[in-house]
């Protein structure tokens, strides 16, 4: 199916499809949304407004039938976070679109008037449908009654709740291989963008839209194995499948870098309680459903996710993600792994992300809004948030403006964005990342925790968030997952062979760090324009002056270092 | 009585004193607070954090027994832009200050426990008492109990329930010559800096301190004299004698740029029902204690101020301005005296900023929470600000938060500050002046309308508006009442001769720019290291594509104007 761009305007209601423009052929995922944005969206207009444009694209090589490398990317100018956004999921979208053809879509313009809309797009074209009763349903509910209505062979991207009230801390979800709608595009704020233009979800049936096939197939199936292979044998392959990204959470306490009740702690004392161990002897005690590990995407070898039921055998949530343990867990305080995946259901049902959901109503407790380790308190908020109260908004715009609003000058962010589950005083590497990522703290943009090296030394951590950061983009410009880079590492021709063997001209050796630092410096050119600067890629003020215990460490890597990191 | 810099810091509650820096020396207001935010707060840091600073200073011509010239700054790192602030303020707090030879009030640390204070600083030295009662209420009974604790001779400066709990549009109040506590340092979120340092009062008693005189007694009488016979032959004293502030309204009103419903229209159908002169037919009408003209200083000749009472001839506010009546009459769609003045008294009671509250409710009826022209719809949402409800939070959080927590992308504000009653469609150097002052959106930077031009013309608006700025930079740092301009711009001389009769040494004839320029440097580099740029010297996005009934006119200076302007 020949690629082009499907272009769907709110206010008018159309569909179109047009040509690729040669500089937009040789990019997807995360480098295609920066070249259209800095191509079509005025980088100082409103985030809510009639100029902002949401794109989705999936990854250069999403459809090659790789493992692993399917994922989708969407984006736009961030409500939160004032700048660029990107945020890739992994799930079924990202092929359905490659399979219709659609190199990018970019929904634009205003909505007119207040009616919810379904944006499907097929063989046959786009159309505009009404929302009908999916409009004000959670995630969950609204995703059964697509499916019922358009088929389990289309994917679909939904805003929850959250995404409906424009909420900055919302995200877009879509569906794993077996219908669960709990892929999200989270972090950013672009559900609140889709809110914003009254979008309810975006349906997209392949139909009879087959795969794409390599211009050389040879090369390409030699690559692919020497990839697959490699991303096999890597050990951090089987721990992923044993305890999913779980397994982080003794890594992470252990280096007094997780956060416990609104980062004022680098070490849980429930650490273990809900760690990556705890979470597989349970899974596995309780048996089906709850599964130890799970494929998001089909065909994935590594299956990191999970799913987690109750004592009775009931689904509570899938998967349950690092992340989302620290953030809702050791930061507010709650060790209770079954607790922990309710709150994650929550979130995901009102179409938010977790980690600046999780982020806020750590700060929140700060103010005094919850008792850390009360999880009665926790889930009031929740039902605050649920019921679209204006507290409950407060939280569901992330821990930035909660802490704004609620007067407390301890919050974890970078451009307005909150941080992931690493302490930057502990882990500094990851901090530089935090600081200096055109995305505002992100812990996909170049998380360094793996790298052998003393993670409180700030002498080195630049070079290692910069080289991680380059590749990191490189791979969210493929559509790469960042757990398959694990192979790509062991075989660094594998991508600069498979582009070649797909896209054919020339592809340099270092493809993969050409395509990260040309996405880079976009994202840090729209970023430029719309008013951020080197006083941006700071860790925030404090973290540099309250020590974090038990280490005792503070954020120290120097200002230079931070410069010269982001100079991409 | 000596000058000095008194520091108090409220984690120690140790109050020293010390000699002024020469540097210091010759710079108060405005200026001086610029200088003492770049030498002692890291622009990064937290507002509300422990290493933010609030500095209190009277103009360098305070106290010189001039007309219209003891203001009292007030400046910090601001909460709500997250750049440098000053906020300068009529009343008897500027005049304390000089009299008790406080050259500046450095206010730092981070408070322990959860107590409130008051500072108190007197003859025999400062000190910190407990609040007591004071904590927890309104701005009015507030001013009685500490005049009651601590007599009429003294000043206060004193923070609502806003400022105490740390909410960006919460302002500093200090008392009027007749005991009145409605002189606010309004803008940029000083009482929530204030709050976050657990102050609820500073007391300023200066004893028998007396005010200084002239180095050289005659040449300042000259020039005084001068000063005074333009001032008062001025036509626009006697209009503002006349009419106060609330002159503006028609004039406004007649340019098409007058803040009607979120600023979606340029002319209220009710302007005439809420005028100047519909306001002094009202107070003339009423008789005491009713006044069409009062003075919030000692000496004042201007008179703007004015006393509402009601039918009942119970006094409703003193007094009510031009900003208040269209940010809360027509930017709300009220159009009754009466009720606006009732809603100046509310903000003024739960200490906040009537321009950002005004603003914040105006963009809280876009989003449904109150109906345009319904009073009781507004007066319900000030029961949620009084009662510190989460959504009394968000809207004394102001306008660009209550926009990002409701999803409202239309919001009237520059660097997070709220914009003053004039449309920058419609008036369009005072849109230059929003744009490009390192206060943010604010008019008394730099104020065009009285300009004999076309101000809807953009290319004239970029010089109108720097030559604005610098001269009212320079007067905020003299101290100087913006209405005194009139008398002092008749008579250039008389500025460099008061400061070289008070001042001695080298002063040139154009002191006032250059005071103006100095400080606008000193601000700009502030700000540049706290992370702003051009793309912050915009006008939003939104407002240079919507046009704005009924001229239709959009801002269109251009970016390269914008630029040279605030090349200080």
């Amino acid at each position: 199916m020949e690629k082009r761009i499907w272009r769907a305007n709110v206010g008018r209601q159309t569909v179109v499809t047009e040509a690729v423009r040669p500089e937009w052929e040789r990019l997807g995922g995360r480098g295609l949304v920066a070249r259209i944005l800095l191509d079509e969206v005025p980088p100082t207009c409103q985030a809510l407004g009639a100029y902002n444009k949401l794109v989705w694209t999936a990854g250069l090589l999403a459809g090659y039938r790789l493992s692993s490398c399917d994922r989708v990317s969407v984006g736009a100018k961030s409500p939160l976070t004032g700048g660029i956004k990107e945020s890739n999921a992994g799930g079924t979208t990202g092929l359905a679109l490659v399979r219709l053809g659609v190199h990018a879509l970019i929904v634009e313009g205003q909505p007119e008037g207040n009616d919810w809309w379904i944006l499907r797009l097929g063989a046959a074209g786009g159309s505009f449908e009404p929302a009908g009763d999916v409009a004000g349903l959670g995630v969950y509910e609204a995703a059964q009654r697509l499916i019922a209505r358009y088929g389990r062979s289309a994917a679909f991207a939904i805003i929850g709740p959250g995404g409906e009230r424009r909420l900055s801390g919302a995200g877009v979800f879509n569906l794993d291989k077996d219908g669960e709608p709990s892929r999200a595009n989270g972090r950013g704020g672009m559900g609140a963008v889709m809110g914003a233009k009254h979008l309810k979800a975006v349906v997209i049936d392949p139909g009879k839209g087959e795969l794409p096939s390599p211009l050389r197939e040879e090369p390409f199936a030699a690559a692919k194995k020497d990839y697959l292979r490699e991303l096999m044998a890597h050990p951090q392959t089987k721990t992923y499948a044993d305890y999913g990204t779980a397994a982080l959470v003794m890594m992470t306490d252990t280096f007094g870098g997780f956060p416990t009740r609104n980062f004022s702690m680098g070490h849980f004392e429930g650490a273990e309680k809900i760690s990556g161990e705890a979470l597989r002897d349970r899974l596995l005690a309780r048996g089906k459903p709850s599964e130890t590990t799970h494929a998001c995407m089909a065909g994935c070898v590594i299956r990191c996710s999970n799913i987690v039921a109750d004592e009775q055998g009931k689904k509570i949530v899938a998967p349950l993600e690092y992340e989302t343990i620290a953030l809702t867990g050791s930061n507010l305080g709650l060790d209770d792994l079954d607790l922990i995946s309710r709150l994650n259901w929550e979130m995901n049902d009102n179409g938010l992300d977790t980690i600046d959901t999780g982020a806020a109503l750590g700060v929140a407790g700060e103010a005094g809004y919850l008792r850390f380790g009360d999880a009665d308190s926790v889930f009031a908020l929740i039902n605050e948030i649920r019921q679209g109260t204006a507290l409950g908004r407060i939280l569901a715009s992330g821990a930035a403006t909660t802490g704004r609003v609620l007067g407390v000058a301890r919050v974890p962010a970078v451009k307005g964005q909150a941080m992931a589950a690493y302490d930057p005083r502990a882990i500094k590497g990851t901090g530089v990342t935090y600081a200096t990522s055109p995305q505002g703290a992100d812990h996909t943009a170049g998380l360094t925790i793996r790298a052998q090296v003393n993670h409180r030394d700030p002498s080195v951590q630049g070079e290692l968030s910069r080289k991680s950061q380059i590749n990191n983009a490189g791979y969210d410009t493929l559509g790469v997952c960042l757990f398959a880079s694990f192979g790509f590492a062991k075989v660094p021709g594998a991508i600069p062979e498979m582009l070649r063997a797909c896209y054919g001209g020339e592809v340099g050796d270092d493809a993969l760090q050409q395509l990260g630092r040309e996405t880079l410096r976009m994202e840090k050119t729209f970023n430029r324009a719309a008013g951020f600067g080197p006083a941006h890629d700071r860790i925030p003020h404090w973290m540099t002056k309250e020590p974090l215990p038990p280490t005792g460490s503070v954020f120290d890597v120097t200002e230079e270092d931070l410069d010269k990191t982001a100079d991409w």
